[in-house]
């Protein structure tokens, strides 16, 4: 058994292929681009985290945590083109820098690969992979456009803004973990106890994307702090806000939203310290990841095949950056 | 066994059923749109008429017929974004009816729920369909970046032309064909020849499409005859004209195509005449339709089980329409 830095590692090493055939070069270039951009490859990983977690690794775990890696790449090349993004880890977007066409292609091509890796497994679960594969790719579809459909709202609720977030990041982790799961071998109950771990993990990991772009330490968080004040994002701190405030403050948040003015970032601040969001925040964080660690607790394997995971848990929870 | 005709009532009749859920609407409203503008099905008939050239219908070969009737669309709705096609079938297409990112999105969750059909069939051939699905999605996909890169370039070659068009349109055809049989329980030779058949039987389709475009009867073919050439689209009565022509005939061709004068139909036609544009369209339609014949003759399987493909090829052979 391995850390998640292990098996990062492990993955990247893996990952490092040619992934598509070089002609036409029009189509599989713009690809190519994209997955040589990076990202902390985490999905993959959990794959990879949930085989291990109840048996040595099985072959069969490298085609899928491929699988996933290049599905989620795929949804950020075709979200990039609905976002109109510009930038993507600093570097110009596929649409950007080779035009929608063939971001939009590639990006299809790009799904279609992933189902190539999947179909190389053995055929013994192999429809249960696929069945968990598509209803996730189905979800993470779903979460994209309740996400597009919410930004021409002005109020959403909690309860929609976490359904949004569940659909659009967190169901892919914990379908990750619990396709790797399979791949180790896991029963149902375990499973589902392990793709709710996942879930979990990815709520709280959204919460404190959150949390850190409105009151991280930008030296420590990489990015310039308020960017989604700038962009009138929902966040949960917003959402937050909007349901706590009072009508004064609310009004002032919606005037906030309309304006670019230089101030903006720290008024909108403001409001979110005099609502506690700050404070609500990190305790939503924590019930998430204790929701999380509890189902990791209710998993029957042994407990010392659990620290990986558990370790990875409390770094989600500390991390600053 | 039954006839093209048959095949495609009993086709629509199963197709026509709810394909997603209801919401979020606004994902699935959109592909419930673009289904309902149907189309001719050729391919999901072209998998059921494979499956029946072998054997009695094997109720897999609806699961499969309907994920490559989704698939074509999910690859028409993209296409219409890329081209910035206004209408389809007359009506609005899907992102100028609902915008570009639910058109999109509803593109790829048309994909996905292409896979959820697949990933119904029996075990026993799941690995092979996936193998040549994936195979054909690709092969679509290269065809069209293929289409658009020739947009771009003033001449392209017969040899480059026809690959083209072979891998955005004829392979499904071939492997429609090909899966159903399949399911039919042919053999690796039989496939072979069955998908050569198909693959034929598309090039002879797409080269009768180009000519009565130019050289169809209006009334009975349902278009405006030359809308090719208004649209400056390279077909292969263009490609051959091109490559045929004096040096004269092509600086005339070349300058007809940065003009729309009122003549320039005319202009274009005549100047096909000269190069004999059109016997040399119809002997590559017979040549095509020929080889596609001499495949289904190879295929060792009764006659009287040929005689529903044969018909079919007879048809596409003489249609005017």
């Amino acid at each position: 058994m391995k850390s998640f830095e292990e098996l990062t590692k492990d993955f990247l090493q893996n990952f490092d292929t040619r992934h598509f055939p070089s002609r036409p070069a029009s189509l599989y270039e713009p690809a190519d681009y994209f997955l040589g951009l990076g990202g902390k490859r985490i999905r993959p990983v959990m794959c990879l985290m949930g085989n291990e977690l109840f048996d040595q690794m099985n072959p069969d775990a490298w085609q899928v945590s491929a699988a996933i890696e290049l599905f989620h790449n795929f949804t950020l090349i075709h979200d990039d083109i609905m976002d109109k993004a510009p930038l993507r880890r600093n570097m110009p977007t596929v649409h950007e820098k080779f035009g929608e066409p063939a971001a939009l292609l590639s990006g299809d091509v790009m799904l279609v690969t992933a189902y190539e890796y999947i179909n190389k497994i053995n055929s013994s679960y192999l429809h249960k992979i696929i069945h968990i594969f598509n209803k996730t790719a189905r979800e993470v579809c779903e979460g994209q456009q309740l996400d597009m459909d919410f930004e021409k709202v002005e109020q959403i609720s909690f309860s929609e803004y976490l359904q949004m977030i569940e659909l659009k990041t967190s169901v892919l982790i914990g379908s990750s973990l619990q396709m790797g799961s399979i791949l180790g071998g896991a029963g149902d109950g375990n499973q589902r106890h392990l793709y709710e771990f996942g879930k979990n993990l990815g709520l709280a990991f959204q919460v404190q994307d959150d949390y850190l772009d409105a009151f991280g330490d930008p030296a420590k968080f990489g990015k310039q702090r308020g960017g989604d004040i700038v962009a009138n994002k929902k966040t949960f701190l917003f959402i937050r806000a909007m349901e706590t405030a009072t009508e004064q403050q609310r009004r002032e948040l919606k005037a906030l939203m309309k304006t670019n003015s230089v101030d903006k970032i720290e008024k909108v601040l403001r409001i979110f310290r005099e609502c506690r969001v700050d404070e609500w925040a990190n305790e939503l964080k924590e019930k998430f990841v204790t929701a999380a660690l509890q189902h990791l607790d209710d998993i029957a394997v042994l407990s010392v095949r659990k620290e990986p995971l558990q370790h990875l848990a409390g770094y989600f929870m500390k991390r600053d950056f």
